[in-house]
Parts: structure tokens; C-alpha cells; sequence
């Protein structure tokens, strides 16, 4: 925490790179990594759907932590016996500690582990998605698409530093302010850039040209939080994200699209966040609102044009073992 | 608490009745007592609204307690000195000693102070909107309506009893259970409630006849709460008021209706739930939204018919030491 009650996150990741050629000592290599994520988590889920949109599915192999963990590290308690069955492990610490026996700073997903050491090699978690598209590239399915295209990065980098600051982690900015000040200007600025988002998005389908980005990938993460989480247990309350038309359409609309709402739980999501933060939330007990079923509603936003994959296609359905349960009534 | 986590209020109040016959020792009498309500508290609103629309303004005054208490007590932190102007106490607890010096019991509004001794006569809220109707008649206004018509009782009763339990109190439950089981049950009673009323709001303009009664003074004003604390801090999260189109325009018919819209205060609301609930809300930090300035957008439920005030009329505006703030913007 900063001096006036602002919550800074940590940003200092392992940034050790998977590559192709392998210049950080982890070339890419089908079957050698686990990518570890929780369902729980908005930065992990970025790397759920761009694996997804990229077809690793059968190369780059996952494990999902639970959605609830104490202060020291995520675990695998909804695995059989409370392990990863690849890793053998019940805390995701312990593969950090196989890589730095004196590791001391967040244990975070999405993180990715390499399988023959049992060691993390990075949770840089916004490098993991970039490598993913990047580095993969010989063994994505086809039709992947770009999600990162030389000539929007300019775009997709402004976009996303904006994002990332004022509703990515503007709105861990509301909800962890420790006072009122802090507070206020996060939802401030959570709201002015929701509002020119909102704007934005009104006459155009995606963020940055017009198919599928980085951009999108990571503005979605947070926006299907947003009315189960963000909005009242983080107190980002003007309004409810179903409450602003543009967003709301161009959320359902990669909702619906494969890759993205195919990696989404809201009961895990739910648990995650109303029971880990006690500090916000003293009795642990989970909201059973809001009722998520609307998340499958026309949205209309096809008659805005783009073209979601641009030349490439639609990643078939999720493997049978990481298929999340259909949406509850809340 | 009872033992499986559930919220149980205390309902024992102090009784005596101000009469027309003063059979209880306490005739009525104008200028002679004061009531206390907080702008916060919704049982003290259905007083607040009575009076109002009874035009009882200048028989019996108002003393308006500030949305922040401690534990034992609410007081007169808006005042000038911190004082009642009237009864000149800091706190409402000493108007309770005065009645009883050994009184134990939770210090509530609305509360109706006689003046001359300082004593509590009654804080039995439900009993007292009844009696400001019935027993204050020589000195209502001209047009003064009749909230509690002797032909509509039952339904009245009956209506008002099903929301006491489900939705005035119910709101309570969900917010104040200690456990997710209790959690749960108060949170389906609820919408099974809300939706019991959404349907039986679809064609009628008000709960009971085809005029405002105590039955609609009773849920207007936890309707009015609902999406500014209940829904959020509460965790009453299926849906917020805004997105049940029954309850939403009749909420907005009565808030637009003089004597109900003018008694509230939105920030004050915020602020008490807030801040005093520390336990459910550890860092006391209010949240800026919902944008409150929906409450006067059209509603269209002149076109149901009724009659609000049936064979009275609207009372007047206010008076001016008792105006709320124009709605913020959240």
C-alpha cells in the first residue's frame, strides 16, 4: 500500500521466456510445459483463451489451482487427492520454490512450469500471452489468428496501457483502497475510462481493427467479472456493466465467441474473491447473484461488421476434461 | 443471532400510544412531542413519509438524527453543537434513560420524544405510522389521506406482513448472516418475494386498492434503499431494482409523489449502512454509485389508473429546515 491508502500491485514477475529458439534455455517444445491457471483469476484467464484461440491445447498442457488459497499460495484442492496430477503437487508454491528456494514474492497464474524440473519458468503474465501467439507459432492449429498484428501494435499497446491502469487493476484499485481518498479517485478513474470505452465501442466491433486483439482479450477478463465481482465487492458501482449498452454488447459478443466464454466459472469466480479477501469481506459468505443467464443473449453486434478471427477461423469446442459447467440461475 | 447464523431483530419496543383519548397518559397534542427519525433508517422513513402526508408538519416536530452511531446510540451529529435544537441531547439514548434509567434495549427510530419531560414514549414503528394516521385526524391537513381504510385492513395486513418478513427485514437477513446456509434461505425468500410483487405490480398501480396505503409506505422504503446498499453491501445481488420493471416504475411513482421522494437522502443512506457496519465493511469506505438521478426519469404508471391519494390530495412541499439535497450524481 502507498502512503494515502492506494493499493500498488507488485509487478515484479520471473520473466524467463519460452521461445523458439530457446535463447532464455526453455525452447518451446510440445508436452514439456504445464500452463497453470485458476478459473478464478483474470490475469490467468487471459492465457486460458489465448491457448484456446491458438489450439495448444494438446502441446501445451493445464492445471487449474481452486478458487480458494490462504495468504502464502494458490492450491490444487479440486484435483483428486489435492494434487495436480502432472505436477504431482498440492501448492503451487512448491514449484516456485523448485525454481528459487528462496523465492519471496507472490505466488501468481497464470504461471507456466516446466514439467521435467517441476520448476516455474515465468508468470510474467503479459509476456505469457504475447509468447503464446509469438513463439507457438509451429505448433498452433490452423487457423489461429493474430492476435497481435505488427502493424495495430502501436494501437493495441496504447489501448492495452490504458486499460491496464484505469479497470484492469483500477478496479483492484477501488477495492483494495484503504480509504476513502484512494478510493474515490480509482472509481473516478475506473468510470471516465469505462465511459470512453463505452464511446469507443459504439460504433465499432472490437477495440483495434476490426478483429480480435490483445486488446480485447484483456478487456474481457474483466468485464465478465464485472457485475458478479467488481461491482459490489469492490464497490465499482455507478453502474452494473449490463447498465452500458456498447460494453455490454461487445462483452456478450466474445462471451459467446469460442475461446473465451467456454473458460469461464462464475461459481469459482465468486468463491475466489468473496472468500480469499476477508479483509473485505469478514464472513466469507458468496453472493448467489447476479443471475449469469444473460450472458447468452442476443447481443447485435455482428451488424457492426469485423471479422472476429480475420483470416483465420474459430478454435473448436474446449477438451472434454476443462469444460466448465453451464451457467446457474443465480 | 439464532444458532444456524441467522439475523433475529429484536422487536421489542416501548408500547405506549399517543391517543386522541390519551388513554396510555399520552393525549395528542400539537407542539407538544417530537419525533426522531435518521434520514438513514428505513423504519424511521415510513414515519417521515406519514407525517408528510398526513401534513402534520407543524403539530409535531422533527428531530433528525446523523447517519453515523456507535453501538449504543444514535445522535445529533448534523446539528449545530451536536445537539438536538429541540430536546437538547447529544445522543437519542438519553431521551431513552429519561423514560427508563435502567433501559437495556437497542436505541431505535423512529422514536417520539415528549417534550417537556424528555422521555421516549414510543419507538413501536409500526404502531406509530398507524397512530399518526388514525389518532392525530384533528389536526391533519385538509385532504389528508387515509392510508389505512378500514375496508382494505386485512389485505393490508396481510401484504405488509408477508414484506415485513420477506423484504423489510428480509434485506436484513441476507446482509447480516453470519453463515452461508442462512445466507441462502434469506436470499431466495427475498426474490421469491420481489417477484411475487413484480407480478402482482404488473397491472395494478398500487399493493392494495387503487390508492397509496400503509402497505406501500411499508416496501417503498426498502425499494428505495435496494439498489444505493441492499444490493451490494447486502448481497441482495440477483438483480438490482433498476432491472424489475414492475417494481422499478412503481418505486419511481412514489418517489416522484410528494411526501415520499423529499424525505430521502441518499448520501446520508450510504453513509450510515457504510460506515457503522463495520463488520460486513471493514474499511468503512462508502461507495460513490449508483448514479441516484434515475429516480426521476418517467415511469408511465399513470397509465395503470388509481387514484394516489383517493379522495385527498397531494400535501405540499416541505418545509424549508427540512429539505434534502437535490440528487448527486454518483
Amino acid at each position: 500500500m502507498a502512503g494515502d491508502g492506494e493499493y500498488e500491485r507488485d509487478r515484479n514477475y520471473i520473466t524467463t521466456r519460452i521461445t523458439a529458439d530457446g535463447r532464455d534455455g526453455y525452447p518451446v517444445e510440445p508436452g514439456r510445459y504445464r500452463l497453470v491457471i485458476a478459473r478464478a483469476c483474470p490475469w490467468a484467464n487471459r492465457a486460458a483463451i489465448v491457448r484456446r484461440l491458438m489450439g495448444l491445447e494438446d502441446v501445451l498442457s493445464m492445471g487449474i489451482a481452486g478458487p480458494v488459497h490462504d495468504e502464502r499460495s494458490w492450491s490444487f484442492h479440486l484435483d483428486p487427492d489435492g494434487r495436480d496430477p502432472v505436477l504431482g503437487i498440492e501448492r503451487l508454491q512448491e514449484a516456485f520454490f523448485r525454481r528459487d528456494p528462496d523465492y519471496a514474492r507472490g505466488i501468481t497464474v497464470p504461471a507456466i512450469v516446466d514439467v521435467p524440473t517441476g520448476a516455474v519458468v515465468t508468470n510474467d503474465f503479459a509476456r505469457i500471452t504475447l509468447d503464446l501467439g509469438s513463439q507457438w507459432t509451429a505448433h498452433q492449429r490452423d487457423g489461429a489468428p493474430e492476435l497481435y498484428p505488427e502493424k495495430w501494435r502501436d494501437e493495441i499497446d496504447d489501448v492495452a496501457e490504458k486499460v491496464y491502469r484505469d479497470v484492469n487493476n483500477g478496479v483492484y484499485k477501488c477495492g483494495f483502497a484503504s480509504g476513502q481518498e484512494a478510493y474515490d479517485k480509482a472509481y473516478r478513474r475506473l468510470w471516465d475510462r469505462l465511459e470512453w470505452l463505452e464511446e469507443r465501442l459504439g460504433n465499432r466491433r472490437y477495440l483495434v481493427g476490426d478483429t480480435i486483439t490483445e486488446a480485447d482479450v484483456r478487456l474481457f477478463t474483466t468485464l465478465v467479472r464485472f457485475d458478479a465481482v467488481y461491482h459490489g465487492h469492490f464497490k465499482c458501482n455507478r453502474r452494473k456493466l449490463t447498465e452500458l449498452p456498447a460494453l455490454w454488447g461487445y462483452a456478450r459478443d466474445l462471451f459467446q465467441t469460442p475461446g473465451f466464454g467456454d473458460t469461464i466459472d462464475f461459481e469459482q469466480i465468486k468463491t475466489h474473491y468473496y472468500v480469499v479477501h476477508r479483509d473485505i469481506n469478514p464472513t466469507g459468505i458468496v453472493p448467489l447473484g447476479p443471475d449469469p443467464r444473460n450472458w447468452l443473449s442476443a447481443h447485435g453486434r455482428e451488424e457492426l461488421g469485423g471479422r472476429p478471427f480475420g483470416d483465420g477461423t474459430a478454435p473448436g469446442p474446449p477438451p472434454a476434461s476443462e469444460r466448465v459447467p453451464p451457467l446457474g440461475t443465480g
